[in-house]
């Protein structure tokens, strides 16, 4: 069979470099360029000397790649994506945007949180955010696909049955999440230079980070009344891995249920989907049983004396928080099935 | 002058060490004996090789040393401190208890919670549980002290001073904690050895950790009313280090008020507290700045759009969690000033 | 095709992980049978959460598993290898062993370093131990090959070029070896909790680790003399990895030739090897670009004024220390091509 | 007692912040200025926030400071402390400075590894390179006394009594030293950024380290001959501490010795050295056993099949190699006694 022809721009980020991980080993899609803006003509071996050997191509320019493709992923800054996308236009590539540009709904959302207008808000029209366990119906045939961001992703997964049930409050989400240190990107910063990071714990962006007007979007979507959230990030000494506590409280039908019967809602839920598991009653989600892999973990503790449900969701932030989830978008979007080149065992340690 | 003679019961164990290492600077007590269960006989040095000449003592039995000593510290598993309480007693010894028996005021709680009854119940009408800056003035004769959980000092200092502004509901208090490894032991299991630790992170005990009696108790008792509490620990992979978030829905009258305002509540009340620091508005607490020292660092953030107030709250739980706070009530009980032998510089990196 | 039927024997150790891991996405073998001692009747996905809902197998005992499969993998403690060989030969299941029992050619050097005599002396008579890329043109009839020990892996694979070209003294080798914790295996000890090991750094073993008989071995057959090395281990506070850094002094004809005809003795003799990437001059070798991958990657520095070549080999010691180099011993044997299943890309963090 | 006033030079780096630390808690000395280019004007605690409410000083110009204070520390790039030299001597002010232009007695030395003439080359006459155990008599009266470095501290004091004793071939030393990131400093490099340090591992500058002709300096003055060393340094995934392995022939009268019979040479060496001590044999040096302590812990192991005796050197990288040990040079050169405010517990986790 003919493979895909799948380009990469921004393929020297770590999200760049994932997503080179997992394609080598994709029956169906082919690693056909990559591009990067600070590396171009260099080898990409030489930025990344674990490639060696195994992905032998030069860095391009994105002008050069994106005719070549079937499919391109972006993973640039915010208001880069929006140019990639009128070129991906013009030469009927398929664009799967890593990005923030093409996953608020609203643009006055976007302007609020990130600070500028939309250049061409008529590809917003046709853009399609997708987690795949809640949209992936709706991505068949969308031009550009706004891949969702990492929290984001850990929080609705762990989130949406509650929501579905309607078992509880919705004025009182808050959620406590922990990332591990490649979330923060390549780029050199004081906060991320190994003797800062190591042996340290803090929260930062408490109630102000850009991913909670996304995490709202999806769980008002899902509810179908305005929800809001408390969303409080925390940087993890670890390379990968988001952990998000999530704390609601449950409401007179969820106060009714036993933990058993609210673990069968989650249970119910996924059973059919390969990329999520709800660990048994008792068990911890742990992002070493995700990582290097595509899953989202999920275990569930009630607090009874509070009438509080904890929510803990684990994803690997490289994987199901960024690059696997985004070639779980491109094999639907290409009618593949949807756990080609994905299926491996977390690595554990 | 003189300096008081200090007994260290439970030695080896990870506590007791931290307790050796801040009392050998102290100026005017000295480390007198030393007791250990499992290694007695041995010299301590041969158990931890850090104390190679500097502290040259052999382990003793615990009915060798009490009698010789002022004031013992002892770090047992718990119903183990009690007999030690009942020995203290018979040699008019002090008795800091850094286990969880002397902690709480209800026996019920005990029993429930530890699974034990009180052998000596007498013994917990005279002893007091003590956080400095809260119960400082309760001590000053206490035979017994309870020294508090790591845990419960990093909750109990954040919130307080919103218990006692009241300005916040008290029926919705959730708390996330993380702590390094440390706090779990030094006994070996599987969950904290190094491959299954390192690059992890969960939850556990979550809505059911034995600290939850023990804030609750505290919390409740500064607002004179039944106060209950949502607390989830995670497992940080670091060596040492508490961050608790709390998140706490402001009222009527904590609505009011501005951020600023609301930050001068926690300034004006540790304004004179040596271990407690409040971060300006728009830091973050990080356990690398209490590293090895006596501080519990308080941040505050205010999520406006929900109305939750988040308190970030971090200490060294090997120091302010455990040995430190336990010096400091020591130095209150023996009337010496708080500070003395605690004030260093925490490591950063 | 038919898949190969493959047992995995000690299937709950850190090796029998790493094997599954690797297998499930291995095109030509399955998983057919797990097998532990400790956990026998268990889901192992009980006992490794990650294998969750992948690797849906009951462990089962070393009786019932070896006949149902074509080959077995042994990693269990030395001197019951043995055991198994005896019940593989029993039912013609091919036996690739982990352990120690079938490194060692001479049966005085593993009665000195392991305490025990052979028990079925007859087995090591047709049993091969084998490095691939030193000796795989020896088992392609093997009923039994004893799979190299981690250290020895990356120490052979570093030095064979040196001695092949008759550039060393072969009287003076030293090598400082530092591993990552997993190669402590998961048992529990103090040294490898994780307070203990985090943020510490030792040698142990120094000059008497059991893997040095198995260096010298090959090195001696390399050398056709006998070369004697100086062995130190360290522990790494990492998973996962192992550097060795191996000195060597040069010879009249190694001090000949400059740096980059050194190096083009490496590049031509690893040119055809899948699994060994030589350097280029001025980089150096790093644990993280093989990590979760078979491959050995080696770089190579001179230090004129000493007349010292340094040579830096690493690998994961998981992979191509343990599991990768069996599974690649496997294909050998079962006639696959020598890389099937083994591609995969180092994660790099 | 009148208090010395000290001045630091470069407080913002990290040797400047643990000079901080360790002069807070010094009884004869006080820290009378800080001083940074980057900073200056700003509070410390705004750049460290660990300092907060314990060190309230503002950053000060060189200028500023150097005439007020008895001595001062500078901790600055090389080629910058020579005009700092000059300062000092006019006003008076005594110089450690913890930076190379002070540790080479050969200018060509200088020249040839650091790139630079001396500008001041009559300041270098007087000047004193110091390790306090083998050149405390030299520093008594010296305006500037040039601090070791952290690789040259572990290493000289770890070979010194061999050297002395004449038990080793001199042709014939490979150092392999592993450092902490902290020795990299606080600028911000993709080698340091967290992702790419944390568990990864490399050699790095194998053979071509600036601290080389240091090291060959110390050995070859003990020696009395010229001494070539192989040195190769590697990056270790944790904050702090310098682990050295070196490996050294016995020559004739050393292998006539056993290995008690080396240890004693060690410990007769340093019995009276307060911050040297000497591992019982079997026992391995460790850098968590000197963490942010002074100590210097040095363990010995004998290779008899090769005659090689390895010696493990570890100290804390920031303490007796920087902060630590230029405080100690301070107390000698003040007349104070040596190990004033420096006898803290190594802190083991």
């Amino acid at each position: 069979m003919k493979k895909y022809k799948i380009g990469i721009i921004g393929a020297t980020g770590y999200a760049g470099l994932e997503l080179i991980r997992l394609l080598v080993n994709h029956p169906d899609a082919e690693i056909a360029a990559v591009s990067s803006v600070s590396f171009e003509g260099q080898d990409i071996a030489d930025v990344y000397p674990n490639l060696k050997e195994i992905v032998p191509m030069t860095l391009e320019s994105v002008d050069e790649i994106i005719p070549r493709c079937d499919l391109v992923f972006a993973s640039v800054p915010h208001g880069v994506s929006e140019e990639m996308a009128v070129k991906c236009k013009a030469s009927g590539t398929i664009l799967i945007d890593l990005g923030a540009d093409f996953r608020l709904h609203d643009e006055a959302d976007y302007k609020k949180w990130y600070g500028k207008d939309y250049k061409h808000p008529e590809l917003h029209e046709t853009a399609v955010y997708c987690i795949p366990e809640l949209h992936r119906e709706q991505i068949k045939n969308a031009p550009v696909i706004g891949n969702p961001g990492c929290y984001p992703t850990s929080i609705s997964l762990g989130l949406m049955p509650a929501i579905r049930a309607g078992i509880i409050d919705l004025d009182h989400v808050i959620v406590d999440s922990k990332s591990g240190v490649t979330g923060a990107g390549r780029g050199l910063t004081q906060g991320t230079h190994y003797p800062d990071t190591n042996e340290a714990f803090a929260a930062y962006k408490a109630g102000c980070h850009r991913h909670t007007p996304e995490i709202e979007q999806t769980l008002t979507e899902l509810a179908g009344t305005k929800v809001n959230v408390t969303f409080v990030p925390h940087l993890l000494p670890v390379n990968r891995g988001i952990e998000s506590s999530i704390y609601v409280q449950l409401n007179e039908k969820g106060r009714a249920l036993t933990a058993e019967q609210i673990h069968e809602i989650w249970s119910d839920t996924y059973k059919n989907e390969r990329f999520v598991r709800v660990e048994k009653l008792g068990n911890y989600a742990n992002i070493k049983n995700v990582r290097m892999s595509n899953f989202c973990d999920i275990s569930l503790h009630l607090d009874e004396h509070c009438g509080t449900l904890i929510i803990s969701s684990v994803i690997d932030n490289m994987v199901k928080g960024a690059a696997g989830q985004a070639i779980q978008n491109m094999n639907i979007r290409l009618g593949l099935a949807e756990e080609t080149g994905l299926l491996t065992v977390p690595t554990a340690f």
